[in-house]
């Protein structure tokens, strides 16, 4: 099969209003409400850019015996943060637009596929993850995801792809 | 590359015992303790294949505006999945083992990677997921995985690797 | 991420035109040129559902002193198959139109991601490798391939998302 | 599932002798064969890291029609690139043992699953291919692998898991 028609990546030089950062903090944090149970805080956000931390709590543990988080906290994470990044790349593309019209399109995004590679294990305080949109097209957007621990050390990796409009 | 060495998927004629069983329950849906905050309960289990339901619950949703669970509950769901059927198949490995000894090989498992892909939207009251492993090695192990509703809609798929030993 | 749209696949009682079939082996077996460096050949298609066959030839071999089909050819056929799962899905949604209209369709189809798991190694004279469509939506279709052996040993199962319209 | 156990990549500082640096090239772009039915050509390598090129060829495109790459050359190319990466990494890690001995590592090396995503079509005379390995392991290594065209657009990105010995 031939790669799907091409698309150009949002350009970074874009700033978000902080009213539009509030309303996408709001509904990620808080209206996600999985998101809350994860305990996931956004720190950064730019257009195409995305990173936030959680911290480690007994209910998101893998095994009592380890004090590991569960690897579906690390899959369910990187999820959440690929279709951030292209909210806030798609929100880039509509800066024209009321930021409750953009803010109308996340509940248009859909995750089509999820891959996770777990490459060591998530052990600490506190956890980093990042997004970025590598390809963000009419129809799909395409992301890469890394997880952190609180020393920086790469643990997982992730790739994604959603549906937008 | 050339695809990894060849294993044999272990025979289904197995039958664990009942003690076995429990101790499998125990340590998955209590001392895996992510795996409480899901709600994940097992419904069947046999050499290379587990089947759980999970229930709806409010801070499960991916969006309060939509009742839709989280597409991380469902990746989280494929890949405990995935890891219990290996855990069944090398159970039934080493029947000749105290079960003590067979639930620690549990603690040696490790995912290498997970694939999900989303068809349909998770609504509803109940979900079912299935794992089976299509490949058992001595050193990794394969499986897919699939995840309905109460009316038996498949919703989602997964594959993923663990490392077992 | 809530997962994308939900999307009916086509119903498995159409029956193809033998032209529409003959256009599609044309298609796929002569002018799709790498299909033919790799030798597939049609053996099974309707709507949804695809099977072909290629035989081991020297250029396909992965290490030559072993006699394996190199990982690549197994990926390049999954990814073919899952594409022409797709074609006999929308094709059969599309029975109203003209031949040359449906075959047209073909031409904007586009892999968005491939995911292949190698379970065993790929020795023997011949192999059949099959898809199904598990999703086709208005924009993104989902797929599932096995790749087996002449014993009907299945060597590689696989996954992939395709962009359709 | 926790995440498999922890891994050192190896250092970059190492550099290979040119005896070895020509085995390796020998093995990859000549005796396996399907690598030369690609055409491959590797032209840098260091411990965990490769980058090759490959030139379009007629027998290589998609479609007659377009002119474009199949998106199986992509796999396949990405797959072996990963492989690359990490036969070099395992070849840094036994820098002490006779080439023939680094060497026939390589044929103990499988591919266990790949992952790709297609951003844009390939087009043009002539691509690049990058891997690294960013855990190697003693029993999986993990990569990421990366495909450009001419004017160094990234066109796809890949993903692959390896059983190492």
């Amino acid at each position: 099969m031939k790669p799907s028609s091409p698309g150009l990546p949002s350009a970074a030089v874009v700033t978000f209003e902080p009213e539009f950062v509030a309303a996408l903090k709001t509904l990620f944090e808080d209206l996600i409400v999985f998101n809350r149970t994860l305990g996931l805080q956004i720190t950064e956000i730019s257009p195409g850019r995305a990173r936030a931390q959680l911290a480690m709590r007994p209910e998101l543990i893998g095994h009592h015996g380890h004090q590991r988080l569960h690897g579906g906290v690390v899959s369910a994470t990187l999820d959440a943060m690929g279709g951030l990044a292209v909210t806030a790349a798609i929100g880039a593309r509509h800066l024209d637009e009321p930021i409750a019209t953009r803010m109308a399109r996340f509940g248009k995004l859909g995750t089509i596929d999820l891959r996770v590679d777990y490459l060591r294990q998530a052990l600490g305080p506190q956890f980093t993850a990042t997004a970025e949109v590598i390809r963000l097209g009419r129809r799909v957007a395409s992301t890469r995801m890394e997880f952190f621990d609180a020393h920086g050390r790469l643990l997982s990796t992730g790739a994604a792809a959603y549906i937008v409009s």
